[in-house]
């Protein structure tokens, strides 16, 4: 059942419904968004205890969260190398206007170099180790003549003078051996995965995959390919959470639509649950009648509530048969809200994946209007001249308007009005 | 091999190399990263051809990218329905003081409610159809009572008068049939497939995705897990990529690394070129010795070329064996750098996947340096006030820095200095 805007602080008593069943209404205030985060946190966190982090080779680290700080067991780079192909000197040995020397034989990357003579200069090249008595880099193109010379031939050099250090990357330089590389709970992404192969790392602790049990209700809901008898409507809901979660991380476990009937909801969860670490469902939690899933979780482990947000304001969090439980409302538009404001951002923070999303500040294209006991979250398109175009109005249920943002746009409780120019907080989707 | 920077314009001739080698230089100018970026595209746009798209299931085309155009093949909201709980009136028959009406049959989400008598409201539920003869819906706080009566009962209820439309979503104001829902070229991410799904769409045409195949080269070059010896580094831009392109949607072969002999890397591509759609290699692309992805690859498909950008100039690009070809350079952040401005723009332009990068304009923390005639890329960090803050040097082997960021910062041809609170454009990785 879709979000139903619900006027603050005094909700309408039990009332009777058409089917018999029995329309609960909670006679509480509001509570805020970063509450109800907080209690998402609380509820998931067991999820992170020991015993649930794995050994995988790096290949399979990619978007994973890492489950222990890891120490850098060499240094970056391991030795002193040449950022240029040039000339390796001694700096302290070349007079100011420079100086003929001999050539040494050259050093290419890879290979362990000769002590640098007195009076000679090593052709070396880019990444190659810095000779031992070398302490700078002349590039080729300042010499004379400004190329290597044939190696099978006796051959001078005239090098200009240069500082100590010139074009030499020093040991460490990028991270020193001990150092900690990436922090506990980092996302593991390709510049991650790629310092810890650089650090010859080829596995690493991650946190275990969460699998989540996503369940759509209503009577209303057909899935797509079926025909679409009159009154019904397509469940968008399912393929819409399913996929967000997929991109972040988590495995899904689809069930078929449930109805309205609490009995066939109830027996639906009991088969599943005990092989999930999490049940979703969406719709059925709101004020109005056939509230299906809080009429089976309600008083039962979970609790039912009223967020101060706009849209996506009720919302079931707690536990059924001991799983973890939360509650969407049933509007597309408010499933992703609900998602991206309570279920995504806990998972980074605790299991570190997905990624955080970016925070950018943007200007407003044009102004807005917002309740201002809530926090609204709108859809908008970032446009890269750092303005914000919102797209489609407040209402949860424009899903083509979503399909074509790539924002989400914050205002937050205590502004009821926004002008063009106003600096929003947004969200990259 | 790693990035060199070249003297613009003045390179030196043909020299000779320690291994006998032949240590060739173009004599060429700079091309510009808009010119580089053209090539890449001609070079790839032949694998858009037909007969390289396939239909699949939604499931199947999370992160994909749509081939074809989709159009509506209902419309969105596929009925006129109800924003809230309340009551379903005749706007046009409520006097301006409100009146007292007879309650119908509640009329739930799913149903195909019976037509609303003159003098009657129907109680309905959020999302359910809207009864013919009526056309706005008072929200059942404002009805006095402020519940639901129960069905079993006659009831009467008083109402406030409404405007035609009130909390009312019409059909199609999301999106009407025939309307085109989706563009071709699109990414398929959560919102787009869930528009699909509310569209009751279950397949959906998707290009086919790439193999590549990714080759690490150089003597220097060890995989992680191995031990170290002494002048030799871990191949961090196998897993770097590796790990980029599968974020990108692509399928990776990766090879084993090959050394800089010029035989080797012949046999060693020639093996794997048939399967698939791409070949990239890592090093070797550079004006100093040693270069064996140009040794093999220069004058047979490919050509060598300096792009006027830094990190990342040196850039091979063509053919082997007819199939698409690309030689970034050795160093880690020069080969990210290739990919994020060569490879993946490209690859979103002509596939639809992956998704475009978001691009923002931020404050630099801090004043920067960049060589006038090129185009800078720097990593930072970009943060919610708006600013961004550059991590590690120009140094393009600073892979602890990378790391670290979550931006690509641009300072474009013509700019040699920045200071604090210039902005800049900035990718988000």
């Amino acid at each position: 059942m879709p979000s139903v805007p619900h006027p603050h602080g005094h909700a309408p008593a039990h009332d009777g419904v058409p089917s018999g069943g029995s329309h609960r209404t909670g006679n509480h205030s509001a509570r805020s968004v970063e509450e109800h985060r907080t209690a998402v946190v609380e509820l998931l966190a067991p999820l992170r205890a020991a015993g649930r982090t794995e050994r995988v080779a790096l290949r399979d680290a990619l978007g994973r969260g890492l489950a222990d700080e890891v120490t850098a067991p060499v240094s970056l780079p391991p030795f002193a190398n040449s950022q240029m192909d040039g000339f390796a000197v001694n700096s302290a040995a070349m007079p100011d206007g420079g100086a003929e020397l001999r050539v040494a034989a050259p050093v290419p990357a890879g290979a362990m170099p000769a002590p640098l003579e007195p009076g000679w200069a090593a052709p070396i090249m880019t990444g190659a180790m810095i000779p031992a008595g070398a302490d700078a880099v002349v590039p080729v193109e300042k010499a004379v003549p400004d190329r290597f010379p044939d190696p099978e031939t006796d051959s001078t050099v005239w090098l200009p003078s240069t500082a100590s250090g010139t074009f030499v990357r020093s040991v460490g330089s990028d991270l020193a051996a001990g150092e900690q590389a990436l922090a506990t709970g980092t996302f593991l992404g390709p510049a991650q995965l790629g310092l810890l192969a650089g650090l010859g790392i080829d596995e690493v602790t991650v946190h275990k995959g969460l699998t989540v049990l996503l369940v759509t209700t209503g009577d209303e809901v057909v899935e797509p390919g079926q025909p679409l008898p009159a009154g019904k409507i397509y469940n968008s809901n399912g393929t819409l959470l399913e996929s967000a979660m997929r991109q972040a991380g988590l495995t899904v476990v689809r069930t078929r639509i449930a109805t309205d009937s609490p009995g066939e909801l109830q027996a639906l969860l009991a088969s599943q649950a005990s092989s999930v670490d999490l049940i979703v469902t969406t719709g059925g939690v709101s004020m109005g009648a056939y509230e299906v899933v809080r009429q089976v979780l309600e008083g039962q482990g979970a609790d039912f509530v009223h967020v101060a947000m706009q849209p996506g304001g009720p919302q079931g969090i707690g536990t059924f048969e001991g799983v973890p439980f939360l509650g969407f409302p049933g509007n597309p538009v408010s499933c992703l809200v609900s998602f991206e404001m309570f279920l995504r951002p806990v998972l980074s923070e605790l299991f570190g994946t997905p990624a955080h999303r970016t925070s950018v500040r943007a200007r407003l294209a044009h102004g807005l209007t917002s309740p201002a006991h809530k926090h609204q979250v709108r859809r908008g398109s970032l446009h890269n001249d750092g303005t914000v175009r919102l797209e489609g109005g407040e209402s949860s249920h424009l899903m083509h308007a979503l399909a074509g943002s790539n924002a989400l746009v914050h205002v937050p409780v205590g502004l009821s009005a926004l002008v063009e120019g106003d600096e929003v907080e947004v969200w990259m989707l």
